[in-house]
């Protein structure tokens, strides 16, 4: 097969493109919130759909049930060509929890695409948090063999609907199903463009470890003025323990830490330089403007190649309107870090449980909930797949594809490698204005528009490697 | 009129205490809930109730209407001994919510009187939180009249039904009928025994000032991953303020905060001393075993006479089941303080803004909404209406009364000071484990009739003042 036959391809995305659309819409409209067990039935109809979408294209498409939400696993048979490679495509079919509901300006389940100043775009929960992406990637299977009857590649695809919710049933599912999803390279779309010109593979991913955190003071809450003063607050003591999770120059102070902690190579700081990354519109999209992190590193550096601590909620005693003088019994942290390098994280988890422990008092006691953990994953850009799709990248967009760090963390990335030994290339569409996890996500309509065209050709070139 | 006058209306009440009882459960069945609009029309119900059973006695009573709940006030006018001492008493007839209703075991406004290992108690909403209370001073004047055709000195009523809720009719009611409140002493029936033996009239209660902090970082909830490292946390913000505001020692930080705050007379130490106050068994209760304020002073000391600095709320980002990655925008807490002496609330809380704004790093924004304050209130024990009826409730009860302090807030006995130029004596028969304000409240039945009969003797005794 030669590159003469993705223009056909091409040009059936272009006049298709609604029809590829309202599929998607159909997909949004399914409510597969995975961390609330109020929705598991409309997890399960999403798999559902899922197989019958795949089926449809001539996938041998299955729904495997987990201890969890289901995956799912589809095989092309109709490509024969025992040269080809084969990859296995992964995405993920569930999506964030909607709240806060008021802060949406439509139906986060009702997607629509609207006119903004920056061209349409698709509204919606999970319009870009995956199923967007995931879509880009299946029709551009649809579009190549609509014309051509089949596809350049051997192409099979994986979803699963825990992503959003720690992914609990994946690693046992991938160990105990190694056979029926070992290829010979994994492509993962859960990742965005550089910027809205410029496409990227993402080749380092940085690790996650996080847990929930509870301390308790008195067995019940009490009244403040009968007790106040006299009884330990909890909220204090958890206030005390955030604030002492950083020094003054932003470096996080948990023991042995930044061990595993690589220096950046003098190469790839040059590399990122030449970017040209716009640090003060970064920050600036988000009404901020100075980098709140480790003092003396760029803004790039913090967010792809520097770990993190962070809180990601905290809750204790009377929240709601009004007030209620309560001295509470209890104080919750969410608590995460993201690692880079060979950061070990259940050592972190351990420093943090040992920061903790040394800033007890007397009469509290704490409690660590669901710890979990995943260490950065680094990609071989050395395997010749990387280029071809770099360079099949660059014929679609207006400026050349580059490898990219990335700040979020991808585990599936690294169970690729260590579980099946795959390489794993990450491509996808998303911009950093896409408000995933946050009120009002959007996919651009370019993005799944171009991102369809892009897997066109990025399945033309792995079939030429 | 001596106390030989006294024993015929103990008899009385011995006699007539099942009557007593049943009207108080009458009062009881009313669901006057007054922070809640649906229960707008029961309050009203109750006033009426009050107003009925107050002219039964012969008062001249009426209910007054005001942009909240209804007030109630009553005059005694079957006595004409212009130099017979004029006292006011005060109590309030609405209650609180209900809610968790399922840890009741029975009822809320279903009272019943039910035995226990430690006697019979009356169990239901408002039993001690302040029907209960109000009807020991009610019954006591009609036992007086009952027996004697009139009381030993001059009485009003005052009823509120908004304590509960704010009391937003209070202070504009009373400045608006001054002359019609205006008495020598005002009796305020609020507040419980140092223990079940130990009548008490309390001598000091501390202020209150409060507001809620909020801290915004990003103009939006953002993904850890992507912004993460990057961009402000407002919690880490929040936790540093919320950290700073003690010393090691468990002081409260903030500029001048301990100004005003007297330090306690050798002599009222050595009678709180004498009180033999089971510190232990206090803490003991809620699962506690080490006093957690200002190192060096008692626990008493602590609840009673040193002001406190406590976070009664705090909520930021993700706080629901499972894990979100996200880096909130905002950070909230809700923050009061229980005064003493001659703290200024309002410096309190120019203090807190200013303790804030010395914390904020760029980019960080804080809102303060609904700050509020009141002074710490002293009685003038030196009135000899205090040592009278100290005298009289000891003769009651089988310890001696003690003067003692309260952790609690009850702006009215600031407000009879100020606003009315009246000393106010705070005497209730309230005992610690009444679980006012929590599910299944109750007032023990030896409260309630002890309570009437020290009524009984209480007026006798300042009939001599």
């Amino acid at each position: 097969m030669t590159s003469d036959a993705v223009t056909p391809v091409l040009s059936h995305v272009d006049a298709h493109l609604d029809e590829s659309l309202q599929r998607l819409m159909g997909l949004l409209r399914l409510q597969s919130i995975s961390t609330d067990p109020a929705f598991k039935a409309e997890c399960d109809r999403t798999a559902d759909w899922l197989v019958d979408e795949l089926a449809e294209l001539g996938f041998d498409a299955a729904k495997h049930v987990t201890p969890g939400h289901p995956m799912v696993v589809a095989h092309d048979d109709d490509n024969d060509a025992d040269e080809a490679m084969h990859v296995l495509f992964y995405g993920h079919y569930d999506v964030q929890p909607v709240d806060p509901l008021n802060l949406w300006d439509r139906d986060p389940f009702d997607p629509q695409v609207e006119d903004t100043p920056a061209g349409k775009v698709i509204r919606g929960r999970g319009a870009a948090d995956d199923k967007g992406q995931l879509m880009t990637f299946v029709e551009a299977c649809r579009a190549w063999k609509a014309v051509h009857g089949n596809l350049p590649v051997k192409v099979s695809m994986f979803f699963e609907g825990e992503e959003e919710s720690g992914s609990p049933s994946l690693v046992p599912y991938m160990k105990a199903h190694a056979e029926d999803l070992k290829a010979d390279l994994a492509l993962i779309c859960d990742t965005g463009m550089f910027d809205p010109e410029t496409p990227a593979i993402t080749t380092a991913l940085r690790g996650l470890a996080k847990l929930e955190l509870t301390i308790t003071g008195p067995n019940k809450d009490l009244h403040s003025g009968m007790f106040g003063g006299a009884a330990r607050n909890p909220a204090h003591v958890l206030a005390k323990i955030l604030a002492d999770l950083h020094d003054e120059d932003g470096a996080c102070t948990l023991e042995g830490f930044y061990d595993g902690v690589p220096e950046l190579s003098n190469s790839q700081k040059a590399q990122w330089e030449n970017l040209g990354f716009d640090a003060e519109g970064f920050l600036g999209g988000v009404g901020l403007s100075v980098p709140a992190g480790e003092k003396g590193r760029s803004v790039l550096e913090m967010v792809w190649s520097r770990p993190t601590c962070e809180v990601n909620g905290m809750s204790s005693g009377y929240t709601g309107a009004g007030f209620k003088t309560v001295l509470p019994s209890k104080a919750m942290a969410k608590i995460s870090f993201r690692l880079v390098g060979t950061q070990d994280p259940q050592a972190i988890l351990k420093a943090l449980e040992a920061h903790v422990a040394a800033r007890l008092p007397a009469d509290c006691s704490y409690a660590i909930h669901d710890p979990e953990g995943s260490p950065a994953t680094t990609m071989p850009i050395e395997n010749p797949a990387f280029e071809a799709a770099r360079k099949a990248l660059s014929d679609e967009w207006p400026k050349p594809a580059a490898f990219i760090g990335s700040g979020g963390s991808i585990p599936i990335a690294g169970y690729f490698q260590n579980l099946l030994d795959m390489d794993a290339m990450l491509i996808g569409f998303g911009l950093d204005d896409d408000q995933i996890h946050s009120p009002n996500e959007k996919y651009n309509l370019s993005a799944y528009h171009k991102g369809i065209r892009s897997w066109v050709r990025v399945l033309d070139a792995l079939s030429k490697v």
